[in-house]
């Protein structure tokens, strides 16, 4: 459970962090971050000013925001004219995630806060919510629970010549009745999701998704997921699925194949479980994100798969882990480019995965908690491919 | 199907807009208007020069891109330095949707493309996409047909006993067996939505969500929709699904009710029928949006219900029905405000609706197209209380 102490320390953990930038507030406009600070996802906008108390300006529902809101100053969202005597002053620098609030928002609180300049406290607020509290890792390990709960029952409903579309749907919907919230937060520009990937055979798929495995979709508009292809025996079902409750997002991947796999997938998958638990040791605070990619991404190639690690040959990703929580895309992200180094307490879900033209998709996912000992598995499910 | 033809079409209309702005290309980065524009929404930039050919920039996926992209030019993200020599020259001004680029996208472009100045679009752009074609109106007949075939089956599962996220799940499930692609866009910053609204009851339930009714969700985090409270005898039911095929997405709400309905409410839902055909009766081209809102207003206030039209006493939204198409939230919107004159083939999703506390919500909704004589109904299903 959310408490009232949690929210008083990360808003606390903020306004130590804009001090040190020189930041006189923070207004924040992105639904979910205005959730983590306040306990409650209204239609708002939170001003935090680097000392004192935080203020949550609604817009809709204000009943609701008061009921659950965590913080005191909860207060209906005020004319333009009232709005520039309310939120600092004239000089102030005001820090906006800029990586996710739209021009026009911007250029709104421009024109109704003149004199202040507006700064971006993307990774500076990116950065904090990606370091989860005892209680935070303690809801995902529920939704790790729950969404382990589903993965285990797919051998009671695959089945040869069903679609990839009817296997994504009993996904859905069992999850579903068990509390899944539906809609997985992406903070990315441009990416979308819906509910995770059934993927199956050998047909090449090509998408937009960030991701290793992207799938077909069902048209040109919705080019990702599961399409409309039947799945067959011995076949490779590669089934990745975000699970959300109460908010919290855990992401996990498992094989499975009716019949008998391939033997060169064999051995692609038995490299990605060694590359998981190569990246699992080195998953302790101090760790450089990229060196743990370049880690895995060697692995790969000493083993002649480097050309099939994370994509498709020419569509390759270059990552092998990225943060979740409230949003299934937060940092740390185990990627090249990416030289912070990890923190205890970081959520990191790893999926080593290989494209092999003409034969499919495989690998694993599994999310975990970084800890002085290595990555703590929140995904407790066997790792082995499910042979039906 | 969507044709090459098409899409030469829309890319001339916009380029005309361009011209009479006095804008020399927009830079389209929203996926879902580069989908619009070419045919394939890939992660990208599409640079729509006011005369010439538009020209579509590829992050991934490049192979899917090309696939099924409807333009000639299609090529792969260029280099920054690229970027300026091939994107117009210093003294353009570029064209930018700034209700939903990010802040940090519109910088770094800015950047990139130096001695350009970039004008807001949006209007221009989503005043385009709102007349649809009668490609494009097929397409939604098709999505309406679907979504009204699975209205229909609501008796053979709905039971008193059930919990709204199983009424949810049971609409959520049966509608992605039949191509249903899950993800439903909603362009609007601050709002989010998963499948639709199932209902049910007495208790008041506030949200963020910028419609008459919102559902209490499962959490603060995901706070919309279903809920675990359970489905009783003798109380409305509302069910508020939209339907996305193809891309395009209808919007349609149907009431049930186990047993017997409360002559209050069934008193509003009466008048709602008479405010949705009202609604239907103005939807002529050249009608002005917000007077058939003040119309359907007016209605209600005349009846006694003013107070609980569109939502709660206090929490009201200043709407009746909203365009839909490749987003859930397009234009026209039939609210105050919105002074423009409705034009042919544009698509509204009709909703008058009632929330009576203490007693539950209810009202109906349509997608309808508008005619020279009237809105043309797009789900055709009877819109009578469904007595189970």
């Amino acid at each position: 459970m959310l408490t009232r102490t949690e929210i008083q320390q990360r808003v606390s953990r903020l306004q130590e962090r804009l001090t040190l930038n020189g930041v006189q507030a923070a207004l924040l406009l992105v639904p979910i971050d205005i959730y983590y600070f306040t306990g409650t996802r209204q239609n708002s906008a939170l001003w935090v000013p680097s000392s004192g108390e935080p203020m949550l300006l609604v817009r809709k529902s204000l009943v609701r925001a008061r009921a659950e809101g965590l913080i005191d100053d909860i207060r209906p969202f005020p004319s333009s004219k009232e709005l520039a005597s309310l939120l600092g002053s004239e000089g102030d620098k005001v820090g906006m995630t800029f990586d996710a609030v739209p021009v026009a928002q911007h250029g709104w609180y421009s024109k109704v806060l003149p004199g202040r300049s507006f700064a971006d406290v993307t990774m500076l607020v990116r950065e904090l919510r990606s370091v989860k509290s005892p209680a935070e890792i303690e809801m995902l390990r529920h939704s790790a629970e729950k969404l382990c709960s589903i993965f285990s029952e797919v051998p009671t409903f695959l089945m040869a010549g069903m679609r990839e579309l009817d296997l994504a749907a009993e996904m859905e919907y069992r999850l579903r009745r068990i509390g899944h919230e539906g809609y997985v937060r992406m903070r990315a520009f441009n990416q979308e999701l819906f509910g995770g990937m059934a993927v199956s055979g050998s047909a090449t798929k090509y998408g937009f998704f960030d991701g290793a495995v992207t799938g077909q979709g069902l048209s040109g508009a919705s080019p990702q997921g599961a399409s409309l292809d039947e799945i067959r025996e011995n076949e490779p079902v590669l089934v990745d699925f975000a699970g959300v409750f109460n908010g919290y997002i855990v992401d996990m991947t498992r094989m499975f194949v009716i019949g008998t796999l391939d033997a060169e997938l064999q051995r692609a998958f038995d490299l990605s479980l060694e590359i998981q638990e190569a990246v699992r040791r080195a998953m302790t605070p101090g760790a450089i994100c990229e060196e743990i990619y370049r880690q895995a991404a060697a692995m790969a190639e000493n083993a002649g798969l480097g050309g099939n690690f994370m994509g498709m040959p020419g569509e390759q990703s270059r990552f092998v882990g990225h943060g979740v929580g409230l949003e299934l895309d937060e940092l740390p992200v185990l990627a090249q480019g990416f030289n912070m180094p990890l923190q205890a307490g970081q959520v990191v879900a790893v999926e080593p995965k290989f494209v092999i033209p003409g034969k499919g998709a495989i690998g694993i996912e599994n999310t975990f908690v970084v800890t002085e000992t290595g990555g703590e598995r929140l995904t407790e499910l066997s790792d082995e491919i499910v042979v039906i």
